[in-house]
């Protein structure tokens, strides 16, 4: 029951099998840390696991604010249990502060609070660098419908309003975060893939520290205990 | 009357002059074509009396069908009488068939003919070259607020659907195009810019050739010869 059976994909951070029923697979959490589309590649020791426990946290919390996703339960400190989906191939990105590729590309500062949600899409292809679109080309490319846009910019907004105050209660600020979905077998539009520091951007209210993968980005000190942090306080 | 006193502003293919009236400008078309965020530069003989032209054909076809421009009359052959605007930081795009930088950008063959309308916006920005953004990223730039934007948005899907009708007629395929817009002094948003091969993809409908500044881009052929044959047409 729930073991791995053949291996589906591989992915630069998790790779995901196959188990003894159809609808379901298992999420394993990997080391590896890549960033800059596979232009810097590392290993960081206890990332998987560290990973692994805060995504299922805040599954969970999300799961108890009404949000469908794909998280069954934890199976073991590298792995998931999440139910089969057929991924959108769009990264669907929610920013409360400007940073990142954003700050670079508008020339607008890090750090930067915008008077609006910045809502984005981004087309999920490593070849074509996963650049920006907007819904036009996402229903240009056949990647969704308008209407399956629409819930997802929905659902993506709810989740940053409720991860915004969850992650504050800790000290941490939500300054941004990458999610996906997918539809199951009823056609169901679920949350996917993983929410870590892998896939946000925190930083310590106070200090502004960053407590997320741009410590690996940009070597601004230890990953893992920056990812414990962050355990620590939303465990 | 309606002479030319200062120059407010030179732009990559036209010259803005202030005149004794103060909501009212002068536009000058100038022979002068670049590409590429101005790498790629030349000067084409009557290029800016042949955009001068059909650049009033157009607007005079637009107000005609209920859409407000900037244009007010042709001085001559190589100036515009327009009204004074303060010009939304945005090029929006409106694309009937894939080509250009959504062609490359997402790997799509050029000439693909997708099942929607597609819009976008583009940041006027020289120094970050143009990049794309969505209405989010336009509202925290505090380009325009999103208001203004739903209204640009029908405006521009307007103008398609004229400019469209329009050119079929003539055996033109309105393959894409980017347009501007400004607001007066009442708050009234109205179309600005030019209308032009510059600024248009248009197409042979029959045999796909390019009569429009992609004859400069590429090196298809004369300049000249392509944008009189959209002139003769539309005339």
């Amino acid at each position: 029951m729930n073991e791995k059976l053949e291996l589906l994909y591989e992915g630069k951070a998790k790779k995901i099998y196959s188990t003894a029923e159809e609808d379901k697979i298992i999420i394993y959490y990997k080391d590896d840390l890549t960033a800059f589309n596979g232009v810097k590649k590392s290993s960081i020791q206890n990332k998987g696991k560290l990973n692994n426990e805060i995504s299922e946290i805040l599954f969970k919390v999300l799961e108890n604010h009404g949000i469908k996703t794909h998280f069954i339960r934890k199976i073991n400190n590298r792995e998931q249990l999440c139910q089969k989906l057929t991924i959108f191939k769009l990264e669907v990105i929610v920013r409360n502060v400007i940073a990142g590729s954003m700050a670079k590309n508008l020339g607008i500062p890090e750090g930067t609070i915008p008077p609006n949600v910045i809502y984005e899409l981004c087309y999920k292809n490593d070849e074509y660098k996963d650049p920006l679109i907007n819904e036009h080309h996402a229903v240009a490319l056949n990647l969704a419908t308008y209407k399956e846009l629409d819930y997802i910019m929905n659902v993506a907004l709810k989740i940053n309003d409720i991860l915004k105050i969850i992650l504050d209660k800790e000290s941490i600020r939500l300054v941004d975060f990458k999610i996906e979905f997918g539809k199951n077998e009823l056609g169901e539009i679920l949350l996917a893939d993983e929410i870590s520091p892998d896939t946000c951007r925190l930083w310590d209210k106070q200090t502004n520290e960053r407590l997320d993968k741009d410590c690996f980005r940009r070597d601004l000190g230890s990953v893992e205990e920056a990812y414990l942090k962050i355990l620590k306080r939303i465990k």
